[in-house]
């Protein structure tokens, strides 16, 4: 372990030259024009596997971009790692607010700026750099790695789960590892074990059967942009609690454990406000803010419309208003039996005078990987000694579809071990990746190939 | 007066034939490729009024369209009506629904159809016709009459105002009257004694100082769609009444005799629903549908926007939403007053979680003609004897802002003598007038102006 260490350590500068190769291929996975860069990307992918010694390195065609695999499996009754990345990146516009071509990397204070640095090329790089190392410097590895890389993530990874279901038997594994999202802080190594679940709606309310003078007929008749109003206004109390029934049954509480761990993380609510520009905070009452975003369930309004939008005024009362809404789903909540729930509830709730239509959306389960999982013991270590410093437990509030797919159809506990920066600007303009922590990372992942598998 | 009558029974097909002549000119006001027409269209409605015997005859030029005065004024001692009309008309859009061309008007089942034919040339023309039916049988009339007719009522009287504050003396008169509006129905005379007030405003809340993803965000920070929505549910409580303090107070009660009234409105509630498709009204607690649009001030939501509102989810939570929102006003209530008190309220309970900002749009004065203006007293003697039935005494829940400057800039009451019938699809495709309606109501009209005078 020493060893590849200090392989890595001496190979940093090769390494970003390598990196900014691999930025230098403008892999938009939205934008049909890019499909060849794509499918070079690809094809660097697999080349950088083949590279650093991966075995059975196979390029995928699916009805999107390509997947790439490859394993190496030569580490008899050790445990077997996937490895999950993508190779395809967001677009770049407003290109104007760029400070250089978002495909021409520069190195500056310490940050390699680039579309895909951090998400994720730059994550995946570090994987492919801690297998390298090892490899060529033992010839072997302590456990049996398989890679599976998509390039279709930014997109929805529309692909992927039929891929999986496809290759299940190939990509039996006993753990999956996953470099794609932040840590708390520079030099706070986090490791993120929780995601919230997602069911999206769409409410559409219908009054009359046109739109109608609202001085005629103002008064009488059922505007439907009020109703909507009061259908959403009475989803929430006045402490935020859901009043869905049945919407809060399969929520499993914050163990004692992990409201200690939450206690640890360095949150600082003023400099939220202050970063939000908002003077309040408002959530569901008895829950801390991280609480609230990572551990408990929410209803969201995402874009509500119907009447005169234009400029000026007009006298219109609405045939029509709509709402997009979206819950957030706390570990163990069903996405299927949620949606069912508020498409009941809507229904249940419309008065008369109105028509109620509900239009369901994607979902996703949330997920949760147990404290006890043993691998994760394993990362924790890899990520202290790497850091020097006790790694934070943290959820998302967001979803990674991906990562619930893994439990699903491979059985898998997946291991989110990121390294981004919260400023690393993902999806944003000047998207960079912090180089202290790529080479630091890239140490944490040596040693953890080395824990996982019970040695070192 | 009976020979007057005799005149205009005889002249039924030169009226016609006119009449047809004056729709045929494209008078769109609100189409700058018409403006040759609509200067056309004042010339021939002033050439008109020279034909009938009208003196002192005027076009004056505005900003906009032109305007046509005239006046007799030789009755000595007699009151004096102020007649006003427009003689622009609506587009024609959707052109493929017409059943002919809208400017070549044809006469199908008793009725002339054509843009304009009731709203409003064929109800002015009315006018026209009474006075030269009295004008060329008796060389006088029995009251002293002005005229003020208007190119710009669809497209909001824009530059009228300021006519009549700059020819304020020309214009004084007793009265006003107005056909420019609708009966009841076919055979029922009516006369529509009061209009609802208007205030415009337009709410916009703005949350986080971004569009925040509604996964790591959603939950801990006010999402301005949902605060928008408890904010527009609590305007109105369960029973439909309006929770903005103050908002009641000058509300002019329903007399004795206005209930009674309305009462006698052959008012089919299952009709009504079933012409706007709604399985059920709702409305203030204790009135009825009449009650509510034409007498009682409501809140209404004319538009909502804020967040996604696209094809597809996207989990967003919104930095911003806003409502446009309006409150028609009943009888004494003060535009600028509830403006004032729907503002605060808005300010006051916004959440500090948002900031709130508010737009004022237009507003305008709601109008009450007493029911014991003798002048009233004439018309329903003209109107009765003309039908052989008593008229209605109707409201509209909608404003002519016109008839409040009447009130505000002259002084005057006006009556509103509406000929249309409520299926002459004025501004839509195949607009018409009823012509047994259009002969009846010239008669009344000769009527009218010798009652107007105590003569007859």
């Amino acid at each position: 372990m020493e060893q590849a260490l200090q392989y890595a350590r001496v190979s940093r500068e090769r390494y970003i030259r390598e990196l900014i190769e691999y930025l230098a291929i403008p892999s938009i996975s939205s934008d049909p024009a890019h499909k060849e860069d794509i499918r070079r990307c690809a094809e660097w992918t697999a080349g950088q596997l083949r590279d650093i010694g991966m075995e059975n390195v196979q390029l995928h065609s699916t009805a999107g971009h390509p997947v790439v695999t490859a394993d190496w499996l030569h580490a008899a009754n050790k445990p077997t790692a996937l490895i999950y990345g993508h190779y395809d990146v967001q677009p770049v516009d407003p290109l104007d607010l760029w400070e250089q071509d978002p495909f021409t990397a520069a190195v500056k204070n310490e940050r390699i700026v680039a579309r895909g640095a951090a998400d994720d090329k730059g994550q995946l790089f570090m994987h492919f750099k801690a297998l390298e190392a090892v490899l060529k410097k033992s010839g072997r590895l302590p456990v049996n790695v398989k890679f599976v890389i998509e390039g279709e993530e930014e997109i929805g990874s529309v692909n992927l789960s039929a891929f999986l279901r496809a290759h299940k038997a190939d990509l039996k594994a006993d753990v999956s590892a996953v470099s794609d999202t932040s840590m708390w802080a520079e030099g706070i190594p986090s490791i993120t074990y929780g995601l919230r679940g997602l069911t999206y709606l769409e409410i559409e309310l219908t009054g009359p059967n046109r739109d109608l003078h609202s001085g005629t007929y103002g008064g009488a008749v059922a505007n439907p942009a009020e109703v909507l109003a009061r259908m959403l206004a009475r989803v929430k109390d006045n402490e935020g609690r859901v009043q869905i029934p049945g919407f809060y049954n399969r929520v499993v509480d914050l163990t004692e454990q992990e409201r200690k761990l939450f206690r640890q993380i360095p949150f600082d609510e003023a400099q939220y406000k202050h970063d939000l520009g908002v003077a309040e905070l408002w959530g569901e009452g008895g829950w801390t803010p991280l609480e609230q975003v990572w551990a408990r369930p929410t209803f969201e309004v995402n874009g509500i419309w119907g009447g005169y939008t234009g400029v000026g005024a007009k006298t219109v009362l609405p045939a029509k208003a709509s709402a997009k809404v979206s819950m957030r789903l706390a570990p163990k909540q069903d996405p299927d039996e949620i949606v069912q729930l508020a498409e009941k509830y809507f229904m249940d709730n419309a008065p008369k005078s109105v028509e109620v239509k509900v239009i369901r959306h994607h979902g996703g389960k949330p997920v949760i990987v147990p404290l006890d999982n043993p691998y994760l013991a394993s990362a924790t270590r890899a990520l202290r000694e790497a850091w020097q410093r006790e790694p934070l437990f943290i959820r998302e509030g967001g979803s990674i579809p991906i990562v619930a797919d893994f439990k699903e159809i491979l059985g898998l506990d997946t291991l989110l071990l990121g390294f981004a920066l919260p400023d690393n600007r993902a999806h944003s303009p000047n998207e960079n990746f912090h180089l202290p922590t790529f080479y630091t990372g890239i140490e944490s992942l040596v040693r953890f190939l080395f824990y996982l598998s019970g040695e070192g």
